[in-house]
């Protein structure tokens, strides 16, 4: 029998210290939780009427983070996010996380101490409590499953499926930035042509996305949006998942998509494409829902209240018109779907790194 | 940058297709599934009033289960098994699962879908419906992580922070079974001398242990215990948290250990005490609950309504008296608390392979 690798390296009963740290920094709760860290389940008083929402995401080291690119905070920090995110594109208020880590023996506790803290740093703003979690030796590679369940008016959850032919297309933010960011930190020379804040601030929507948690909350609560997702795998990704769900086409236009100067002029001194890094670029953790057109005014007067703009982007059309994109100068072309590929090969068709159900 | 590995061997969108036919065959759910796999998030209706369990549970490829002793579907199952025998040790009745799997190369989609018909043996006839979850790529290792929720009555919640001096402790079934049965899955020369429909019913006990989600319940309801836990972690391990929590000590009369007839037969023919396969074995999922002396009758009655015995195996002392064994001359000696080692060695301290909290 193999000897089992120990996570704490020397120390064997350091993980029992290390646990009892994170619970005594992180995990106070308020008076809805009767039972927090240390018993068999988390104990909590359940919101009264509305829908219970729960999620659940998973992200491996070398798939979804490369220590390389991100501080163990920051993992923590994208880790919540991207649940955070889930819970905001069904217009929810986020609530209670539960925290499962596999961890290889190359991480030391304060590896760990840091990645809570990035967790915490994303996920108390929004009013979310760390109620319980699991932790395991890994022989390799650190794996974080996160869980987070939220709360949302009963009639008020935005769906995947009820995005209707007519309705218009629009997102929170920019696209394409995450992506940007990513590709300066993997590629210093990439940098050559930026100017030192257009890649602070690309390396900072990488590193730490906002979830649109009160965008999603605003849609939901005044029943504007027909549909909804996140921006976690693509532009054309998650867009072709509300088509499929709602059995639908699309009809994006390119001039129309939201881009960040700083996006701009990175895809500038790279000589690349801008549209293409909106279109692909993964981990926006921007929304992208649908309206009705005879809602659009009262949407755009609701977008001036929030502090990210919304971009209507193009139109919904029968299923038969498939996905396409409008050019500027009026012509159509399909739309490459592409499922986002953190750090593999970036392709059409690539979509199974991650897949979220 | 490195390539990285698919799960799904060539097929790159294979696993898309894997997740339909998960869906359909294991994805179907009642009325209060407002929403199930295939949107951001899981949207239930909750229970009125009570109290919301929330667990989480990581299994490692290697720590907690090898392909060796088991197959995918025993995998799946004890993944299951494990959340509902920590809903059970809250008296609570479980209700929704997600899941998300880290999946290595080596493994194929049919793997995945055995893995799915044992967790849906063993959490369906419980009333569990899976509502979501996430799959990634793993670049080695196979990494389960199943949420669960349950419900349970405002007041009547199990937790390991309330037993008292005084109180009898009782555990469910029999001790010690299941590590048996993984020492002779790892061992086959131990079965000499073993019975075979021993060694199938240890086996049996291993790869499919029986969460006491009933029995949990029936506790809870009836107001009779204490405190409770379940015994993931080995008797002395998980004896050692109710005290811990609970600020007092435990005197456990070695003679009233429950122990099957197979056991003692497998701890005969290897010269092992069966007291030590009791008190240091994990994985038996049984329940240890303390009572009040003055509800020991009514708990005995309640006993034989159930399918699995009941047995007293000891008293809780003030926390100055620690935790002590009673010898059946008498004598006492002190418990040594270990925490079960699935794959590792086993011994006195070693308790950061996994860690629930």
């Amino acid at each position: 029998m193999p000897s089992r690798p120990s996570p704490f390296g020397k120390s064997r009963l350091s993980e029992f210290r290390l646990i009892k740290t994170l619970c005594r920094r992180f995990g106070q709760t308020g008076p809805r939780v009767l039972c927090g860290i240390g018993d068999d389940t988390a104990v909590v008083r359940p919101n009264a009427g509305g829908s219970l929402l729960l999620t659940t995401d998973l992200l491996a080291e070398g798939i979804h983070f490369r220590r390389d690119t991100a501080t163990f905070e920051d993992i923590g920090y994208r880790a919540a996010v991207a649940n955070l995110s889930d819970i905001a594109a069904m217009g929810g208020t986020p609530q209670y996380m539960l925290v499962a880590l596999a961890i290889p023996p190359n991480c030391t506790g304060t590896n760990i101490e840091q990645l809570y803290k990035g967790l915490m740093k994303a996920s108390r703003p929004h009013g979310v409590e760390l109620v319980g979690g699991d932790t395991s030796a890994s022989a390799q590679g650190l794996f974080i499953t996160i869980t987070m369940t939220g709360h949302a008016a009963r009639e008020r959850v935005l769906t995947r499926s009820s995005a209707r032919v007519g309705d218009l297309i629009f997102v929170t933010g920019t696209l394409g930035d995450s992506l940007a960011g990513l590709q300066l930190l993997l590629n210093d020379r990439g940098a050559a042509g930026v100017a030192p804040r257009d890649r602070i601030y690309l390396v900072g929507r990488h590193r730490r996305p906002t979830p649109r948690v009160v965008e999603g909350r605003i849609l939901a609560r005044h029943g504007l949006a027909t549909a909804a997702i996140d921006l976690s795998d693509g532009l054309s990704g998650d867009l072709a998942h509300v088509c499929e769900q709602s059995g639908v086409g699309a009809e994006i236009h390119t001039a129309a998509l939201p881009l960040s100067s700083a996006c701009l002029a990175y895809a500038s001194a790279q000589a690349l494409d801008p549209i293409d890094l909106a279109l692909q670029g993964g981990e926006d953790y921007e929304l992208l829902f649908t309206v009705s057109p005879r809602k659009q005014a009262r949407v755009e007067r609701l977008a001036r209240r929030v502090d990210c703009r919304w971009s209507c982007i193009g139109v919904i059309r029968p299923e038969s018109f498939g996905l396409r994109l409008r050019r500027p100068d009026g012509t159509l072309r399909r739309l490459q779907i592409t499922s986002y590929q953190h750090f593999g090969n970036q392709g059409p068709s690539d979509r199974e790194a991650a897949c979220s159900h």
